[in-house]
């Protein structure tokens, strides 16, 4: 289930902050590894081998590299949902999530011509956590009437239960390319398999 | 000096709108061509080709897709400075950026971690309009004692007159894929070599 060599940049590199907090700004968020964001690519086209997809859909900013690099390997386009409405944008489609890591609220917009009805669309993004974001892309899809083939993570913090919490919103793929277990006495615990 | 294909792309697929604006959403700014950043960067590539870079730095959210295909053609870490500071965030350079464009402030930073006196950086961004985004990327680099190379744009306004402006804060590399002449009458005009 796990892509070992992302799991052990994760215990190498990673930190555990207090309150549930893993930072990986070294390799994902803030600086980013480009030949690792390409080695994840691969295992997400793998896992979703299956399906027929033809547009990848993120969140501005940290999805954007894993996104842009699975979109050139799958010769796909790649779209990422906005978080401020750009003023030259004129019809598009809005999504209000809650942030519990921030504590706050941000919206995720999309134009209408850039996510359609004949969309069957893989949402990537660096955490799942809660699973707001991806609900923010449920709710984008369903107003767009595009089809929400599955959704793909680098890092799941399954103490957070956004996976459970995505099954019950009707998400019936998500993969995962490392489930941190806990991060308890800020001791990175990673899901075996 | 231009990009044939990016060109000719923005002349099929850019929009231009009132007030000097290029939209070029359907393959840059929202929805993105994963493919032709991969054109874009090997051209950065070649025109940076006698420099000894070590870092490439950008700008979130739309400079990332570059960066990051220029970052995995070159097997080098590629840095995103962010617009907000993250609360895991302790020790950065900050600096203030004024965007004519918006016609607002905004911070940029980048964490102490990933910027020091050791890097010789290439800024990648997706546009050179005044130059103020490059002006923030400098200040960074000043603070740090880290050495800015050159800046590589897709896209110049050459009419807004941000290559004069970065000259004259002494970077004496600028590459830009495609050079706009004007927008006048909203009609794309492009530089011809």
């Amino acid at each position: 289930m796990a892509l070992k060599v992302l799991c052990d940049r994760i215990l190498n590199d990673g930190k555990c902050l207090e309150g549930g907090i893993l930072k990986v700004d070294r390799f994902i968020n803030h600086q980013m590894d480009p030949y690792l964001m390409k080695q994840v690519a691969i295992e997400f086209i793998r896992r979703f081998a299956d399906l027929d997809i033809n547009k990848i859909i993120t969140v501005e900013a940290s999805g954007i590299a894993p996104a842009v690099m699975l979109g050139y390997l799958m010769g796909l386009p790649v779209v990422f949902a906005k978080k401020k409405r750009p003023s030259t944008m004129a019809d598009m489609y809005v999504s209000t999530v809650h942030s519990f890591t921030k504590q706050s609220e941000y919206t995720m917009i999309i134009s209408r011509d850039y996510l359609t009805s004949d969309d069957r669309v893989l949402f990537i993004d660096d955490f799942l956590a809660y699973g707001n974001a991806g609900k923010g892309i449920i709710d984008l899809c369903q107003q767009a009437g595009a089809t929400l083939m599955g959704m793909g993570f680098l890092i799941e913090k399954e103490f957070q239960h956004g996976r459970q919490y995505l099954y019950e919103q009707g998400i019936q793929r998500i993969e995962s390319m490392a489930i941190i277990e806990s991060l308890d006495n800020c001791e990175i615990k990673i899901k075996d398999d």
